[in-house]
Order: C-alpha cells, then structure tokens, then sequence
C-alpha cells in the first residue's frame, strides 16, 4: 500500500518532467488510505519559487478538505523535503512523511537543499551567505501583535 | 525610505487582523524603490497552511514579474519569518530582508516559529518531535532523476 502511494508520487514526478513544468519531484497526500491530491514541482512552468511538489500537494489537499490542518494526514514524496517544505509539513500538522531520494542524492543532481539545511543551521561562513537579514521597525511590528493578542476572536493554529 | 516600506508590511498585517483572514504579519516586496507585492497573513481564510505573508507576497511578487527569480527585489516582513518563510527567500533568491519582531516576540504571542527553527536543526527530544520521517522506495525514485538529468532541455534553478 505504502509502496503503491510512493509509485503515485513518482508518476506525479515523470508527469512534470515530461511536460517539462518543473523539476524531478513528486508528491501525494494520502488519507485513510485514498490519495487526496498529488503535485509535481510546477516552479517553471508557474514562475512560482514556492510551487515545490509537496507545498501544492498540501495546499490542493487542505483545499479539497477545506482546513489547513492535515494532522489525519500523511505525505509521500520522491525527494527528501527542503526545508521549505519540511516546515510547511509542520505548519499543516501533518504527522508522518514517506520519502525516496535523499538530499544527498538532490545535491548530486544540483539541487540547493543541502546548502539551504546548512544555512538555516546558521553553518555556512560569511562568504557563502546568500541571504541578509535587517531589524527594522520592532515598535511597529510589536502594536500589530498587541492588537492581535487583544482580539476575542482570534483564531491560533 | 526603508521604513515607508515596513509601514506599508504593517498596514497588510492590519488588513489581515481587521478582516480576520488569518494572523498579525504582513510583509511587502519592493524592487527599485517600489513595492511590487503585498500580502498578509491567509491561513485562515484561505484554509492553505501555506499561506503565510511572505509566501504570499513573493509568489504575487513572481507572478507579476513573470519570473521565478527575484534576485533584485528585497523584502520586508513584520516579523521574522519562521523556517518555511525564510527558505523560500533563499529559493525566490531575494538577498536581503527586513523583519520587525523577532521569532521571540512570536513566540510570547502564541506561534511556534521557536520550535521549528529547534526541530529544522534536530535540536528536539524523541518525545517532543512531531513529524516522523521515513524513507522508502528510493530506487525507484533515483530512476526519476536519472530521467531528468539526461534531459537536454532541463531548466537548473
């Protein structure tokens, strides 16, 4: 069964090639064993930086489920997640994640993933940064969160 | 000049709140001096766990340069953004943010940003991790990049 969902997301995979959307990966997400949506990485053919195969897998089957939380969810995808799509994993609550290639394996076909780990760890020189961060305007940014925090009815996810 | 631009991420923050779309941060992406995107917070109205500002605000911003690379364009978010925000910066490779309350103030309000930063960097317990990871069907899963590498016409980004 798991095998079969795994199979499905690289169908996704070869539909992307193929069409030539995106880059090689898949994705499905499964619920009480029915598959409720696939995806394939789309970021060329889209112009969306964030159209990886797993963030529109999440983002058709919070859709089709109507919530954003997928915690009866799981997630079967044909790359190791970036750390994108990692903690987009963790934002819809989604417990478990199969994968097949690793991020080693991505990095041998000249996928970034590895480096953005390494980044986010806050271990690569000064040199290799990419990107810089700027504080600015805290007092601000703070009022909104107080006006939030003060609203009866807030929703918290 | 910069900090028109943090109040303009605060006014999209304020909208959001003010039509209960989702939660307190909004962001802005700006390209030679002008803002190009704007966004807020969507989670809840949108029910798409994705929909965080700055997701928003780049792929509008994308969209509507018709292009997947921002390298030119810089962001300003009302808070700093949690690991999924931050890693598709580094994909939309825009090189420099700027970001008003800290993942700390977040975190006193109720968000979990702290957590997954700890999670993403495996600094987490056994017990305390939420998202279990396993691997399958890899073989399969390499042929697909093998299908793709041999690819002449393959788009690396």
């Amino acid at each position: 069964m798991k095998s079969e969902f795994m199979k499905a997301a690289i169908r996704e995979a070869r539909k992307g090639i193929r069409a030539q959307e995106g880059d090689p990966f898949g994705a499905v997400v499964v619920k009480d064993g029915r598959i409720v949506s696939g995806a394939h990485n789309s970021v060329v053919k889209t112009n969306d930086p964030t159209a990886h195969a797993e963030i529109l897998a999440i983002r058709r089957a919070a859709s089709e489920l109507r919530r954003f939380n997928l915690s009866d969810c799981e997630l079967y995808t044909t790359s190791e997640p970036c750390p994108m799509c990692l903690a987009a994993i963790y934002w819809a609550r989604i417990p478990v994640f199969y994968f097949g290639c690793t991020r080693t394996d991505a990095a041998e076909i000249g996928f970034d993933d590895e480096f953005f780990y390494r980044a986010l760890r806050g271990q690569t020189g000064k040199a290799e940064r990419r990107v810089r961060s700027v504080r600015l305007g805290r007092k601000g940014c703070l009022e909104v969160f107080r006006e939030w925090s003060e609203k009866p009815d807030k929703v918290l996810y």
